[in-house]
């Protein structure tokens, strides 16, 4: 097998956590069945990423509205350690961004979100509202391909005229692996390039191009066609390799048993091309390419979504505005 | 009775048409049943009026295709005229703007209208764009009460990145007579006040406040309840007078004569007054301060607008749209 | 004046309470600022009504949280009587219908009470619901004019196939008076004809027609222009007639006294015509008259809402939701 | 490998035309870049498949205007072919029904169609008509989930009421290729199972439940991940297999020849096992289970839809709307 030109297809992950090994995490910890990743990089790190921190919010479900508010409950104490982190005051005026694009469902987390803000800072213009409501406003720069504007432009643009002390970014990202799409919440003070993980450069919105602090939260809302397949090759190696290791215990237990996901696949490397030929035999970094190369020529390395995302989209965009207004806010929890 | 500051009243009209006579007409024509009127206003005039053009179509119905195509053409000749007239030259760069709020039906015009505006700025930059095509952009700032900015402010931010050469500025406006109401369109350089005509000010948008052109394209699609008390008792007046001078020629004609809507009433002042008593003594202003005064302190000067906004909205958005696609670029008529 | 046929102006109104006095009035009480009258009708009712109970709320304002729920909770209260009124048992199994347009927005309250309901018919089919939920499904018929359908028959149809045991139908109405307008809830077991307060009959909703009660709910979201004038000329005989016998007292007290909004006009037969001429001379109904036979002939009679419609609707939506799922289930409260 | 139940896994297509080979095929012809494949079925069928005919409609692109009208006429010249076979009279009266969840967007195909159609059977009702026009009526049965009502007891009531003389219903499918998805039409007047493609079952919609014929149109919108996964180990055989034998001949002429698609892979068992080990020796059938016995256990095997979809359906939904009103009405063409 060649060597191929891993950028070229757009293989960078949105999500720090895809990227990164244990050597980088702060600090994790599991709160009921959501798991919190922070990763602190200074301007030197090996994973060539921005100097910063990145906070990582895994969970299994939002549909339920225990589970809801579980990580609802999370999110808002991660949002607060972030401010902290990023040196926000309590009379910080703050601009939320809904990046994307309202008119496609996968793409309008950002639009979906500002719907559940409270804005108050034409209140503040007149002097009417009360101390426990910080000055907020909210902007919706759309996409490049429906305005012929860059978003970068619109934001800068309005930065400079209404001047405010921060800003949050809400964006849809890509994944790169099955189990983090639509379960992942990333928030990170080294702000954003918007697309950047589906292939497009729609200009960085952060501290260095704005100006001032900007805070991103991102999740991921799809994926590509060759994620699909490398996670189901991946399984499949796992599945194996689990069944190998744990013939007579399962018997003796139950049938569902997914622990094997959690685990790395222990196939042997002859294991592993008896199973999947020279595909098997192939690094991962290897094997994720091929299957790039054998989906974009034809143009089916598809960006896809669930069939539910409608109804995803509705309740993040909930999650994600409720946790705003009870973190930027004071009192109000 | 006695005086009351009319500004207080919010009486000011939208529509220059509503405000002036025959007196500042330069030129008037009919098209079909559609009135164009062109209205040039110096610096000195007595309506204390910006000084520019103003171009007003009236027009009874787009529901009907042939209807829309009828003034669909009529709109496209006068927006090229206010191109010429405000000296917009072929290959500047437009930004058009769709002021309102898209959650807010009656308000939704501009949102409506860029929905199908063909979008070229970005492609220009990448040079991939043929010459029939002229460089556009949209930008939808939404309203202060729902972002906390103003309008003038995300309008100016944005100008100062992008650089258009000109904006085309898309409206809702009040009007202050129902058989205007979603029928009249005003096409002015002066710039627009949004919400001037309703009561609010968020600032103004034109070529003194952002510096560069700005061509207003306003469609009134309320009205207050004010506006609909005082237009019945004078249709009743009109009636009353019409009926006392055609009785015998009404007889033999046909019942349903509406020409007196046309006609000024000519009821003397005692005529007048033996119909509707004092209130039929009362000036034209006057009376209109009376019924403000009888329903603005209990909150019942409501701004209405029609059952069918939904419908009138869309069919107004794709007319506004297709013209400006028509009169912006070349040879795609 | 001559004698105009009432009815072909359509004056007749969707609120029992806007046709009748109190003398057919059962029960009245009031719950902070909320009204509730209960009318009971037997067959020989001289308003020419449907036998059987209706029941009026009238409410201030529902945007503020505390008003909602405070009409909340009367409204749950309200609709567990009619049910007893009615005789609907714990297990009836209920057909919750969403009558009007979902794409015009003040004819859309039945869909957007729809969107808030807890739909369980399909649960019961394969067993898996617990015992505080009802058997309830939902339908919405459209509009004939979308359609090409009666909604009448759509529902005949349904309850055809699926044999609830009542239904609920959900209706935006037409009001004769600005301030009931989006501020009364009818509920009545007597049944609906959509569209009959502004003018259309699509077919009545009644247990006559579909064989199983029918309990409907209905708000007026619309007023026609002549109401609004109308009701005008009534404000101002009320305001001068207010002031005329309280002159000095409001000199004491304050000015925005809104007192006389609630009282009849005690003006004289002379005075009125002294305010109003020939037009104060007339009783209410045939000034009312005369306001539809200048307006109509000239299309100008319109069907009119406020400009805050979106908003409104979608509140009402969910308080009507809210309060079907508080009072069709059970110790969900 | 042992032997799994395949209909366990849904992997029944929703297109006959992923199910069948040539031996079916009455009649094939290319028009322009658009295949279309007319099989007739008999009762005995070895494909067990319901007796009638099935139209297939495979094209590349609809989202460029010249494509769209391509694919347009051959879609009114293929539906007035089924009409032909389905002996549907011109006078016939037609109720077009929109399966699917208009609040999905890969699911609101036939709500997205029914807003394009010109329904007029109010108007036959009321004799105000033309006889271009066939007595049409719509029905949007909404899906059980959402409604707790299956769509075809909906269906079945209505018909009952308004005794239509043929039925034309629209759906999303689920497709077992890729290259199907969003790019294949598929009609017949054997009638539809909503949902079978994805594994709900909610009621035959046919002649033998509903007692008149039911046309069918049906364009696959969503895919399984078994698919995604089970297309790319096959095209990854193609295009090993036309390397293979195609070596010489690529250098020659282009790299991005995608020939290789449309031929079957003829890489020998040997060749398959070297590239793929166990899973390449699986028959075709028993791979696609083992990706089934992969994902679905962990929750892993999701109906995904692309990004573009909210786009896509917009533009299918104006395709089948204008081609129902060409071929269903007369000289309209």
């Amino acid at each position: 097998m060649h060597k191929v030109d891993l950028s070229k297809y757009n293989m960078r992950s949105d999500l720090i956590i895809e990227d990164t090994s244990k050597d980088f995490t702060k600090e994790s910890y599991q709160e009921k069945d959501i798991q919190v990743d922070y990763i602190q990089l200074d301007s030197n790190n090996t994973l060539k990423k921005k100097k910063g921190d990145y906070i990582t919010i895994s969970f299994n479900d939002i549909t339920d509205s225990t589970n809801f508010n579980n990580v609802l409950s999370v999110l808002v104490k991660e949002l607060k350690r972030i401010f902290k982190l990023t040196k926000i005051k309590d009379n910080d005026k703050c601009l939320i961004i809904g990046l994307g694009n309202s008119k496609s469902t996968p793409d309008s987390l950002g639009y979906e979100t500002l719907k559940n803000i409270v804005v108050t800072r034409h209140l503040y213009e007149i002097g009417d509202v009360s101390k426990e409501y910080r000055n907020i406003s909210i902007l919706e720069p759309n996409v490049l391909g429906n305005t012929g504007i860059e978003s970068k432009d619109v934001i800068l643009g309005v930065v400079n005229e209404i001047k405010p002390d921060f800003i949050i970014a809400i964006d849809s990202l890509a994944a790169l692996n099955i189990d983090r799409c639509q379960k992942t919440i990333q928030i990170t003070n080294t702000g954003i390039h918007p697309g950047s993980g589906i292939g497009n450069n729609r200009g960085e919105i952060s501290k260095d191009t704005i100006k001032i602090p900007v805070i991103a939260i991102g999740i991921p809302t799809v994926v590509s066609s060759a994620v699909i397949v490398n996670d189901t090759l991946n399984y499949l190696m796992k599945k194996i390799s689990y069944h190998k290791n744990n013939y007579a215990k399962d018997k003796l237990i139950n049938k569902n048993n997914l622990n094997y996901l959690k685990e790395k696949s222990n196939l042997s490397q002859e294991e592993k091309e008896e199973l999947l030929g020279l595909v098997g035999s192939l690094s991962d970094n290897d094997r994720n390419e091929l299957i790039y190369e054998v989906l974009n020529p034809i143009g089916y390395n598809l960006i896809v979504t669930t069939k539910e995302i409608d109804f995803i989209i509705d309740k993040l965009g909930k999650l994600l505005g409720e946790a705003l207004n009870k973190s930027l806010n004071f009192d109000l929890q």
